[in-house]
């Protein structure tokens, strides 16, 4: 079977994959559409930034303790497929079913993410293995592009629904890649009523506008914080410095929700906040039935995804895609259709 | 009128202070006690390096930034005072009457914190002015020196009031100086149940468990999130760090209120809290309904501050509490009973 794989740092194309099987409780996919994420060209350029970091965290099991990254990676976590077969005893639905699912494959040694392994299979991949219990079908005829975005508008939707963002106060999206598009879709969703959207790049600023911002603005002209009031600030950069420039500029009693994941450490000034009394709610993934939302509100055309898929690949396209998403003017969301 | 003032880092006693004249709305005031802050101490340490800060600082006005430190600053706001006069058209409670206020002056200008100042007088004097509005009366024969600490119990108050701590959680209080303490006092006084308080001085360790902690750890002998699973986390200590190895080390899901206000730039690693959802709310003083709060919590004696008071001075031992202060072990709280 063919998969593309992270190996030293770049993707390249594998036939000799072994097939999967499914176990109990398991169903073999043929991937329809994968998102490349920009997680995943962090951790092709940050792979032992981020290791060495997760492998020092206390507080919660650390998934990554296992991957080898001198071993090929698969990788693939935003995703739509159709149901080939299901494992021994397994209840799923109709073989040719299009089908998404949180990136999590349960077997019976635990939950393991799909995300990075060097064993359990991702979207970049010509087939897979998903959890039956875990298993939307994708409704109303979404085509599988689409479907596949379910999991990136889901981050979007978490990063907001912690929040707690009221539909009359502004909201300052800082970083219009596809996370912060994913944060502005959301707040559109919801209602809100003032969506400012801040990036250096002209195209993202028409897609931020396309998919919702009320204003958008160049931060190489001035800074937005001389431009709005927000009362939640979004970041979606991940990178240093934006935190600590977020902190300094921000109105007093701003709720800052970090969306962003900077891999490296970071420089604040701790004072700023306090004077302030900022508060910062790091934010991660989402829950189930958040990804469930997601699924539902792009299938009944409530958020409309389409502006952000600026291009499709086919697996042996997946290196030069990366090449091309490291470069943010270019392109939203890439998906490979394997 | 007699005044200790920092000057050039060092407090010292002048004699030739200007005799205060209350304006309208204005009351003067004779000290009875005044404590002495950890961020009297530290301005006295990093002054530059706050105000440099503060300066950067948008989104707020700047308190600070007609202090000049090459000229003698007044301090003092944590005091309790009785009243000697009223200014023109002002009225007001008795002469004699013993009252605390938050330490803001109201003047035809504007407000002046009752802070850090080259011009308006704290509590660090013989006589002060405070705003009639302002005045709370210390009630049920309550005296001065409990009174005082009025102030830094409201911050701990506060502290608590953002954290939204319900009483069946595990709240874990890091660094007992008088800022971990008052916290440790405002989640006693709201009934939560489990109260771990970290600190590596055992007289520290001690006063806390009088004030109210149920377990008191000493990280010299093992990271205290080895030794308990905090729902909430108060960092109390504000050196540069401490938030970050709490990010590294706390639960996932841990609500962090950082009550220590760290002056210097300090490094965080961002991706900690993100694989973790951690929230940090930074506070800063309190709202005039927790100050009044808290000054009825001690004159109606459901807090007893009486174990932090460590020591009295008069304006000439200023200088010598300052280098006490220094050395944490020895004491809490230092009045000045000018």
């Amino acid at each position: 079977m063919r998969a593309a794989v992270l190996r030293q740092g770049r993707m390249v194309v594998r036939d000799d994959v072994a097939e999967p099987v499914p176990g109990p409780g398991q169903v073999l996919v043929e991937v329809k559409a994968c998102g490349i994420c920009g997680s995943d060209l962090h951790f092709a350029q940050h792979g032992e930034d981020l290791l060495a970091s997760t492998a020092q965290l206390e507080g919660v099991a650390n998934q990554n303790d296992d991957v080898d990254l001198s071993r090929d990676i698969f990788m693939g976590h935003e995703f739509s497929a159709e149901i080939l077969e299901a494992g021994p005893s397994t209840d799923t639905y109709a073989p040719g079913t299009l089908v998404t699912s949180v990136p999590v494959l349960i077997s019976p040694q635990g939950m393991d993410m799909i995300v990075y392994s060097n064993t359990t299979l991702g979207g970049y991949a010509e087939r897979m293995l998903l959890s039956a219990p875990l298993l939307l079908p994708v409704p109303n005829g979404l085509d599988a592009g689409p479907a596949a975005l379910t999991e990136p508008m889901a981050v979007g939707l978490h990063a907001v629904n912690t929040s707690r963002i009221e539909r009359n106060e502004t909201a300052l999206v800082i970083g219009c890649g596809p996370v912060g598009i994913a944060v502005i879709a959301a707040l559109k969703l919801l209602g809100v009523e003032d969506i400012v959207a801040s990036d250096f790049s002209p195209t993202r600023r028409r897609l931020a506008a396309a998919m919702g911002a009320h204003v958008t603005l160049d931060p190489a002209q001035d800074s937005p914080f001389h431009q709005c009031r927000p009362a939640v600030v979004f970041e979606a950069v991940g990178a240093p410095g934006i935190i600590d420039d977020i902190l300094r500029r921000c109105p007093a009693g701003t709720r800052v929700v970090v969306a962003g994941v900077c891999m490296q450490p970071d420089t604040v000034h701790p004072l700023y906040a306090a004077v302030k009394q900022i508060s910062v709610s790091f934010v991660f993934g989402y829950d189930p039935a958040e990804f469930a939302s997601s699924l539902r509100a792009i299938a009944e055309g409530d958020i409309d995804v389409r502006p952000m898929i600026t291009g499709s690949v086919p697996l042996d396209g997946m290196a030069d895609a990366f090449d091309e998403l490291a470069t943010p003017d270019a392109h939203c969301k890439i998906l490979v259709t394997p």
